[in-house]
Formats: structure tokens, sequence, C-alpha cells
């Protein structure tokens, strides 16, 4: 007999052990009951992966349910946000028990990592798409924004970016870097680590902040407009894995490589703008924090050459709808 | 140039104008920020609503973004929940602007009647799949749940049930039953009318309470095993409307036509369960409440004719997967 919606629930979802105290009532009523302490903001974000869309056909499904949280927690890291629970709808093409066994433990994976509880879902028939929920909290009028970046500030990024873009090419086949390389790129673009300890550290001394989702130029972008300022970036600055930089080093066209870097999406690292003092003082975190570029009041975002000249073409992150 | 999902979200979305004092921030940064009173519990729910599966693919745009809210409210009402705020994560085959603002118009009709706020959400491209994420409050400690219900405690079901069901057989041209019944039945699947006023006023009263989204049998089978008990249910006493008494007086095979009341989907009535006590001293509420049943210490769900005999066998309520 098929499993039903309710068993797979049951099966693979609401059996998963872990319980948070502030967890009234969890999956199995018609909504879920939960105690926000008190002297917080509430931070909800939801983020939905479209297969084919946000990521390739043949993803192993314990890297889908990995993603379709991780891409979530980056957002409340954004924020600066402690993390708390999260909601899963899920809309599948079949009732795939191995399937949903290898997604479950991807998701939970994570889950489990950030002490994050599942409250409830949905699980619905339909091409396959999951859209995830995810609540955290930041102390009162204290939560990191886009807004608020100030001239003479450092421009930062956490990690290396680029390398989810050259993990996309990988997984289509449309290029080899080796063994070695494509499984360190492809888990780059399926496995993103969400900086939800650096969001934390940098909340209480950044000025404004943003998860790198469609590239760091349109998501900086993003961030130069909420706070009504420019910024300079040095493209050399960017910080870049070493499987990325060699590729760059055997990549025919450098221009279009670099543009991976510029603006290939599923980086899902932060960037944030501090204070020069507040960069120099900064304590210690657990990824590599970059400064890549300054703050400026004219608005716009020049891109600086090694050289010192400004690119005249800065490409636009990935849109949806814009092709 | 063909608009973007920063364009959709815009244009569509975030210039909605309403706003409420407990959004610190709503749309437009990495996540909402949120104040919530204290003194409550946090009621969230998740429901989506996917394209030829939970909607026919000639359902008006307005109908899908009215009924995607409805049936995530219907949850919260079925809490006895207050609603506040929603978020929503809308996948799209192509970017339509017509069809986005009948949607919009459709979902903010629902949205302002309750005093909503669209607080977030996402856009993306691949198969119309609306998820729709409400949050609201009760009272700590003091949500209906399906849990609960005693014997001896009277079965109770809001409005008319069965309707949805004729309606989708009216949507799929299996039946005509004149302009003017068609377009009520269709009403009543496209536009359900979640009950947040009558679950709010059943919240202080009713030991337990679901909502009826997968058929009154299925629905009220989910409350009866999260309480323990056993339910008898009167099929004579199920409310119909008059377009369904109309259909069933014409109906060649009248059990198949009773099927429909007992295990058609979508009526997103609630059916809640109370002392005879409380049943008899309820305030009006603004939708009839009808006695349909009684619960009973002994386990399962026992549906009995007019004759007062037992129904050999009770159809389930729609499963994604089941078949």
């Amino acid at each position: 007999m098929p499993i039903s919606e309710f068993d797979i629930i049951a099966r693979y979802f609401a059996a998963h052990p872990g319980r948070r105290e502030d967890v009234v009532l969890g999956i199995g009523d018609d909504a879920a009951l939960l105690q926000v302490p008190p002297g917080v903001d509430l931070v909800l974000a939801v983020d939905t992966l479209v297969s084919g869309v946000h990521f390739p056909t043949g993803t192993p499904p314990q890297d889908i349910g990995y993603k379709a949280l991780a891409v979530n927690l980056s957002d409340l890291a954004a924020m600066g946000a402690v993390p708390a629970w999260f909601s899963l709808a899920l809309t599948l093409p079949e009732a795939d028990e191995d399937w949903l066994a290898r997604f479950a433990g991807g998701l939970f994976e994570l889950a489990d990592a950030h002490g994050l509880a599942l409250i409830g879902g949905d699980t619905t028939r339909g091409p396959l798409t999951v859209s995830v929920q995810v609540a955290g909290f930041v102390p009162r009028g204290s939560a990191l924004r886009r807004a608020g970046a100030r001239p003479g500030d450092v421009v930062c990024v956490t990690g290396t970016v680029g390398d989810a873009a050259l993990g996309l090419q990988v997984a289509q086949g449309k290029i080899d870097r080796g063994n070695g390389d494509n499984a360190f790129l492809c888990n780059r673009l399926n496995r993103p680590t969400p900086r939800v300890a650096a969001g934390l550290a940098l909340r209480k001394r950044a000025h404004a902040g943003i998860d790198i989702s469609d590239g760091v130029a349109a998501d900086l972008q993003h961030l130069l407009e909420a706070g009504g300022v420019g910024a300079r970036l040095e493209l050399d600055a960017l910080p870049l894995s070493d499987a990325f930089t060699r590729y760059l080093a055997d990549a025919p066209e450098r221009d279009r490589a670099l543009a991976l870097v510029l603006s290939g999406g599923d980086d899902y690292e932060l960037c944030v703008c501090l204070a020069p003092e507040a960069y120099e003082s900064l304590p210690a975190l657990d990824v590599p924090l970059t400064r890549v570029g300054t703050i400026e009041a004219a608005p716009g975002l020049r891109c600086l050459d090694s050289a010192g000249r400004e690119l005249a073409v800065v490409p636009g992150g990935y849109r949806h709808f814009a092709t």
C-alpha cells in the first residue's frame, strides 16, 4: 500500500527526536504553539527551492534537505538572529521512501547542529518544491539590517565567493576540475554553510549586513540602495577558494571567470559594513572575514580592477523572470 | 523588458498599504522583524496549494490568492487564534502581470478583512505553487487543540459541509446545477470562509477542535485519535446548504452523494466538541453551529443513518499519495 501524507509526516518528520522547551505544541495539530521569550524581536524568513531552478534535478535528496534549511538560516544569520524553529512545506511528485529518508537526513543534520525544532508543515503532491520557513530571535531593536551603512565603512565578506556558481557548472557537466576540486565545489553548491555564529558576532558591531544569495555585486547593491549610499569594490580583494583560484589560472576567459565571483549565486556568505575601528577590533570569527571595499557617499557600485580602473559593466545577480 | 522578481514583490506585494504596530520590519530585508505581545502563545501554520491538485488549473487567480490565505486562516481559527501576519512563498511559471494583479487582489481582500500584514516571502520560477505561512496569538495556554474531547461531549460543525466537493464537480464540468447553484458551489470551493470569529468564541468553551479540510469523517477521526475517544455521527444531522439539498434530491445515487458530505474535502468549517451545558449556553456566533454527534468512550467513528443503522464503510478523507 502506498504511503499517505500522514504516514510520511509521522515516519520521517514527526518522529525525529529533539525537543525545545519553547515548543508548546509541535507537529500534529492544526498549528504549532510556541513561546517567544520576552525582550526580543521575532525574526521570520521563508525561502523556496524549486527542482531544476534552485538545484539541478540530479541533486542528492540529502543535499536538497540540507540546502533548503541552510538558505533560510543564512537569512537569519544576516539579521544576526539566533535560530529557533522551522516549518516545512514539501511538495513531492511521488512518495519515494528512500528519497524521503535521505531528504530528512540532510534536513535534520543541519537542524540538529543548530538546535532547531521542526514545528510543522504541509506535505502535498506536485512538482518537487521545498519551502522552509524559519524563525529566530534578536534582542529587541538590535537586528542587523540592510540599511545603515555609512560612508567610510569597511565592506567585508565572510568565507569565499564564486564557489557555488562554479560548482553548478561542475554539476551540470560543463567543466571538470578533477575529483578533489569537483567535490569541494559541488559541496559549496549543495551544502552552503549558513554563517549563523558570524552573524551573531557581527550584529553587535556592524552597521549593515545582507546574505549573498544572488552574487556579491547584486546583494551589495541591495544593501547600498537600502542605505542610500554607494561603494567601491576591489575585485582583487574578493576572497577566493584554492579551487576557484586554480580554475581562474586555467580559465581561457578571465573576465567570464571573474563574473562568476561577482554575480554567481548561491554563496550564502555574509556581506557586512563596519566602521574601520570596529573592523580593526573584531574578535576572531569562526570563518575568515575579508575586507573587499569601502562605503562611499555617492550612490552606485564601482568595481575596480587591480590597476584601479573601474569596470564598465557590472553583471547583475541571478534574477527570476528577468530572462 | 520582462518584470523581475524584485519588481513583482515591489509592485504587487510590498506596495500594499496597511501597517501593523507590531511589524518592526516587513518586506525588503533578509527577514522580517516582529513583536509578539507578552502573555501569549505564538500560533504558526503553513499550507500549500498546488495547481491541478488543490485547485483546478482554470481557477481565477483572485480566487487562488484568496484561498491560499483562507486555508491557513482556517488552521488558526481551529486553534482559536487571532491572526496577525503572513508570508507568501509564490512559485510561478511566468511573470504575468495581469495574473499577479488579480492574485494579489484576492489575497489582500481577505488579509485586509482580518487586519493581517504581509511580512515577507519568496518569489520563484517554477510550476504554480502557493505556500502561505500564517502567524497569530492565543492567550498563553488557552489554544483549542485536537486533543481534549470527553465522552458525552456534543460534536458540532460550523456552516455546511459538502459544498466544496460538489463545487469541484461543477468546476470540472462533471455536473451542472444551474447558474445560481453552480456559482454558490464554486464560491464555496474557491473562497472558503475561515471561521476565525467562531474559533475565538469556541476556544473558551470547547474541549477540542479541528478544521475540516479533508472531509468531516477524516478530520473528526483525527480529533478522536488525538483525544483517545470515539464518536457517533448522525448522518442526517450534517448541515447541508440549500444547493446541496437540491443536488441530493436529484442525485441518482444517494449514497455517493452523501459520501461527498462525509469525505469531500475543502469545507474549511470547524468541528468542535463541547460539554452539553456549554453547547446549550453558547452565545450567538456569526455562523450556524450544528450538533451532529456525540463523543463516546469507545474508540472509532460510528456513522449512523436516519434509521440508526451503522454504516459499514466510512469513506476516508482525501489523502495525498494514498492512491
